[in-house]
């Protein structure tokens, strides 16, 4: 199959902007866009699967059997303001091949639906326990956005703390720019070391979002929110290490028996 | 050719039911499918050969020479039972691509001849050598499947102890599930590591399985069958540790020499 | 490019039979395979490249660049002998793809020219340095081969030596058994490890090889042209493991700076 | 997407050469090239993106995000010089199969723009610290061209030093050969190891370059150059590292948890 979306409803959205929020540093994207999603009762339209995420299924408390997917939802605009995708998802793709195609089938998509802006959600490891504050950094596909969001508060100085964004965060915008996509690249502040969903950056991620995006939202519910995602985040970081272990196990083995080979 | 099936037969099968048991954990299913086929004397109508799978064949004692394969088999239904497709093999895919595209040709397949429905086979690894219970946990892909198969003794208890199913025992079904198919996976619970041959578990499987097929099942004659495939499926097992590590090892040896290098 | 076969002439052949000599074990098929083209003066027609093969060229004496690369030779048949396709080389698959990618693109190749018969020439690696004697050892597509080949003193027992035969040597066979075509593996005894390049063992294999064919080869120069190909064997082969170390070796390297990651 | 090229311009070209300095031993073919371009004010007309470069994307000081990337740029020759179109960028493909296919997508493009000759530029690396003399190696794809080069002190005994030339500079030259071009490597003599951008190198093969193009190029802002590129790629070098180890470490963590699988 290589990368496919599967389409649950066509919903007709004004010009809507993307929000991405994918498993990565201090699950930081994908605690924020859980979070807006649960809070403003968006709707799931699509899944995207894809032969480059790893080969197994997740097994629910329910016993039931889940395929590795990625969800899009949308949020139609309140009050004048602008329709939402919004884009969570358990897994990231393995290899770099599938990365580059996973990022374009996602933007295929969201251009057919008229989206031509993308603001994607992630952490920014400092490497450091201690997060005196909580910063939020930017990166974005021009220099005209950035005064636009020059007001929010955002601290633009990220080349000096990284230099590289991995994954669908970074491609998205990387790969959208080629098309005239605008794209901004929201990154809370965390430990990142050791691998901890970070509630607090997605709070202070989330923040900023609204606030550029006019939006309203109650964060009370955050820390709660996590705790319950933060077990089933957890559970599946955890089955993949192990799944991996497993499936590179047999290629480390010392084999005790003598080697024979014939080309 | 990446993946391919060869047709032997063009069965004509009455709403067929999917039964897997290719290698993992314990040899659960691949020992329990192959017992399946020896006693009932299913047919084998179809080959699967893929580029995925190790680069290398089999010799046999024979010195006949064989490429690693999935074999299907039918057998028609007795007393208006259903009919069964049984799917073993030698090998799975070493990557990830591999594994979805292999899953997915299955799945064209045998969709094509009728079916609607799949259980999987396998082991699940409590990671202890004693084995108080011969357990079967099933998962499932939906709720209603699981309501129907409550009375058979099996336990889906599986997410306390797994979350995840690794390779075409999982992906079959939740590939399947996006096109509609019912799926169960049933797992004997078995030692699973060291990686040893269980037929115990294996028998517990058949057993559930039967019972949910209404088949009756000789079960006697398993402890010597297992033993005689045990020898070649130990050798296989053995032979691949060695193919990988010996087409490895170049790339891990220590060089001596000075290292030179254009770009 | 992927797998691609450059022809340089279209010979009309008979009913010509292959005989395949790549890079392996001891070099015993590489070796045997260039012997023979050396000594009947077999005439290059095609060459394969991969982009499955390591990503560089070699550089020769006169500083003259050449991609890693596969050659076709032929030989006309004498005395009313069969005609044969050589196919010797510097390369073999990275990676389980490309040696099914080229050992198809093969044999869709010499199909084409008429061919049903494949004979492969390698090395079976004992593990033991002292060989007392040079056996050959044969694995084929069919028992009526095997018949047919009992009187030249070859060695069927292989299953009890090995049970794998990696890349070309195995595929070639496998996959043509799947198109009817007939296929020996021809393997000489060798000590396997470590890789040294043994004219013995290649020695032996040609003078069954020869029998079989009814050929005549004068054996007499094999020591001293094995000794001019192993200084160009060894230093390919000294090469590409340096190459893939360099390759590897940025991967591996333990970053001293703090590592910062987002998703 | 796999490998793509974005054309910015189409410029018309006088039967141009390819100059190629891509990132490699020494960085010198990148230095040369990005000094080339810097002095003549060459102009850019091409990007070409790959899914076979690492899957991240850079961000410049400013903040703007910038997927990795190759650029073609073109310069009119002078005074009856031929044109030149100079490749450089900030990466090189993660696998073979990407390397072999961006090389032709290199080499596709360039001929639909008339170029049958190719320079290739790069670091020999020696091994050693001290380097006496900032020697110039070549490799070509025929005598011919040794001949013709044969005035310019080129050292053409590169295969006693190394016998193989990695990536883009050996591949462009070797599968433009296929196609009749011809094709000069350049390589300065470098330490090598450690990594460490060497300008002397690059200006030894910068002033024999245009010695062979018949061009004057002011050298003296060489140095001054290549310390500002240094910071630059030392950056992105670093990042790189730092991304591949943070995209493999999740692989290598040892897992503490008992290990279960289902096969």
């Amino acid at each position: 199959m290589e990368t496919k979306i599967t389409v649950l409803e066509k919903p007709k959205l004004n010009s809507p902007i993307l929000i991405e929020g994918l498993p990565g540093i201090g699950n930081v994207g994908r605690v924020a866009a859980g979070y807006l999603i649960d809070q403003t009762k968006a709707v799931k339209f699509a899944e995207l699967h894809s032969s480059h995420f790893l080969p197994f299924v997740l097994v629910h408390d329910s016993a039931e059997i889940a395929l590795l997917k990625n969800e899009f939802y949308y949020l139609k605009g309140r009050k004048g303001g602008r329709d939402l995708i919004i884009l969570i998802g358990d897994a990231q793709s393995l290899d770099q091949v599938g990365h580059y195609e996973i990022a374009e089938k996602i933007l295929d998509f969201v251009e057919g639906l008229g989206c031509k802006e993308i603001y994607t959600l992630g952490g920014l490891g400092t490497g450091q326990l201690e997060t005196p504050k909580q910063k939020v950094f930017g990166a974005v596909s021009s220099q005209k956005l950035k005064k636009k969001l020059e007001s929010y508060g955002i601290d633009f100085s990220v080349s000096s703390k990284i230099g590289t964004i991995v994954g669908a965060s970074g491609l998205l915008i990387g790969l959208g720019k080629l098309r005239g996509m605008d794209g901004v690249c929201l990154m809370g502040e965390t430990a990142g070391f050791p691998i901890v969903t970070d509630p607090k950056s997605a709070e202070s991620v989330l923040k900023v979002l609204m606030k550029i995006l006019g939006m309203n939202l109650d964060l009370k519910a955050l820390d709660q929110r996590v705790k319950e995602m933060e077990t089933f985040i957890n559970r599946i970081e955890g089955l993949q290490r192990k799944a991996i272990e497993e499936m590179t196990k047999g290629t480390q083995k010392e084999a005790k028996e003598d080697l024979r080979y014939i080309g």
